[in-house]
């Protein structure tokens, strides 16, 4: 058994309509796979009872916020609401030069800021519902909301879910244990993409030097 | 649970120096993914005992073979010890139409040719050995050659080492067991692949259409 081979760490983006299953995708990622971390953003909201600084967010004034924008620290970033959300490009490049791979929950709108950044880095998953009948279930059984609030999320949904067809990979959330093998299979087999494995070059040299 | 999405099939490519440890792998891949075919390749050489017309390989005149190779039939070829090799590109074509995957099971200078034509449907793996060893272990185990005969067949792995640069993935075989998992990763995660299921248009569209 040689030294395993070094490899750079990958970008994995998951995207979906709400609703469709990602943030249970994502939960069950992050216990099964010990080499990968989830991203932690950057926000000027206030920081809510319970929340752990540096864990759930890093929390930003204002002015700290714009000024790392105008220095490009951020891989993406927007405004919601009043506040600024985004996420800051050193942590992730460490990550990906020690080999660790990042998890990050974000909409398309996200995806497509981070892709003209992070390039081969990036590898993009878009989760699809198997029907909108199901949507409608896991919107409803959620959280409680009034049927006003879902339909108003339904009707958001279409929108979101237009934007598969950014992704490199799709995947139809039909069962939660598939469709979190089916993101498992796309992780490993990444790791095994030549370009990834940075250390093949000098194990090869290696290989080759004793023939 | 809706209809499966249609999706083209994948051009799987297995190269290795000998001794790495592809045909093992082949075979267990083979067992166990029940859409996966191996490719039959034609050749010229003479029918031996036991073999099966075109289950082994569709054996043809040498005639026929060149009228093959004028008309552009094949994804590849090549003329060894006098016998000409190929892969007859029309049941791959329309194994790949009906979501049907095949194995190749071919060298370096084939998955050059066949890159060539096959474009995206074309999903390559190198096997690579574990140490020096391991190879030579290997090589002697096998065929119980002479050292001499595993002499040359050292010498020859060098020169077929060298591309690995050329696949899309690169495996070092240091386990069969994990390896084959590996690959099988590889063949779930590129089935996936968004531009790979065909179906998804209309299935979205589908979607779309009850929002």
């Amino acid at each position: 058994m040689g030294p395993p081979i070094t490899r750079r760490g990958i970008m994995l983006v998951l995207s979906s309509p709400s609703g469709a299953g990602k943030t249970s995708i994502c939960n069950r990622l992050l216990q099964q796979e010990t080499e990968l971390k989830l991203s932690v953003s950057a926000t000027t909201r206030q920081r809510r009872p319970g929340e752990v600084e540096g864990k759930d967010y890093l929390f930003l004034s204002t002015i700290d916020f714009e000024t790392r924008i105008n220095r490009s620290e951020f891989l993406e970033y927007a405004k919601v609401f009043g506040h600024y959300y985004g996420t800051p490009s050193k942590p992730v490049e460490s990550s990906l030069n020690s080999g660790v791979d990042i998890l990050f929950d974000i909409d398309w709108q996200g995806t497509q800021q981070m892709k003209a950044k992070a390039g081969q880095d990036l590898v993009s998953v878009f989760i699809l519902p198997p029907s909108i009948k199901e949507l409608e279930k896991r919107l409803f059984n959620r959280a409680q909301d009034t049927s006003d609030v879902v339909a108003q999320r339904m009707s958001k949904s279409a929108g979101e879910m237009s934007h598969y067809s950014e992704y490199d990979y799709v995947v139809i959330n039909y069962d939660l244990d598939k469709s979190v093998q089916q993101v498992q299979s796309i992780l490993n087999a990444e790791r095994s993409r030549r370009e990834r494995q940075n250390g093949l070059v000098q194990f090869v040299k290696h290989l080759s030097s004793q023939l």
